[in-house]
């Protein structure tokens, strides 16, 4: 449609996720006539992320050292391990503020229908981590779909052999939703969940 | 919340057009953890767009010549002119194969609001590409809103005075699309511009 290079960049644009065909034209044309855009920087930054982003060769979270972050503050409780599927999610729970200790990132979830199995995941890692004691409580905090739940009833089920505290985070209704729009399965995990007041 | 430079690349992304805060995670991490996303191409293509795409200095298209590819082609009828407001309208009305004319991009539409007036479009230079007659229909497909209206009309009174055909696109209700929902000013006007069949 264009000549050469804009359609090769709108194409380019259009392989990333969430990113359509008119989004992907409409930052192209951005990126051309919007002189305050920092195209260089861009072009840097991503010549460099792969470079300089590796996974803490602890907890599998994104790093820019051999270490990550949090994994490097002492002030964060080591006894405590938040198991998690996505380096995103670390992200998501570390906005919360609620959680001072470690973190586990498995690299994915169980799904016999993607072929992931145990194996694929960074289980003999988290094993390991487990192995000298410290850790007093597991969170298993997997999504609450098929596959995370399928990862977390596996892996509270081979912790129950050791001398450590496996929970999981609380299903029910989301803060500020509406009863009237939530879907069945948590409904009722709401109810389930349900706390005497 | 990320380690330096991944949070750097979501800010980067996050800058862009329609591209909001998960987003632009998802992207940097789609980047990060899919080996099959060419990275180095990507980065190569933001590096040169802005050196190797310029306008067009007869149309005002995006070209990586002197003069755009629709310009250059001896096959388009020189003696219709197609004037819109930007680049990506041209490809739009590219996609429809049913126009084989030339372009004109005017850069915008007259704007009160915004402060665009007519010297700040690429008027002068379509008075000048059509002062040796062989133009014979301009056509007007400037967005049917209050700022293309007004650049259109303000464009038609200015071409009375030439021996030149002016038209303007057909506005009524969309192909595929529900009288039901249709604004009353598109039914309106599908009204106005009804067919005799």
């Amino acid at each position: 449609m264009y000549d050469g290079i804009v359609q090769e960049l709108i194409d380019e644009f259009g392989r990333l996720p969430g990113i359509g065909p008119k989004s992907a034209q409409r930052i192209a044309f951005h990126i051309l006539q919007t002189p305050t855009f920092d195209v260089a920087r861009l072009a840097e930054l991503l010549s460099e992320i792969r470079l300089r982003v590796r996974f803490c060769e602890i907890c599998g979270n994104v790093a820019e050292q051999e270490r990550c972050g949090i994994c490097r503050d002492p002030r964060r409780s080591q006894a405590l391990i938040c198991v998690v599927e996505d380096a995103k999610d670390v992200a998501a729970i570390e906005r919360t503020r609620e959680f001072r200790g470690l973190y586990h990132v498995l690299g994915g979830a169980i799904s016999p229908i993607a072929g992931i199995g145990p194996d694929d995941l960074r289980i003999a890692q988290l094993m390991t981590r487990l192995a000298d004691g410290t850790v007093q409580e597991v969170i298993l905090a997997t999504n609450p779909n098929l596959e995370g739940e399928a990862t977390a009833s596996y892996l509270s089920r081979l912790l129950t052999t050791m001398q450590i505290t496996v929970s999981r985070l609380a299903s029910g209704l989301p803060v500020g939703g509406d009863l009237e729009y939530a879907d069945e399965v948590t409904l009722g995990r709401a109810f389930e969940g349900r706390r005497v007041l």
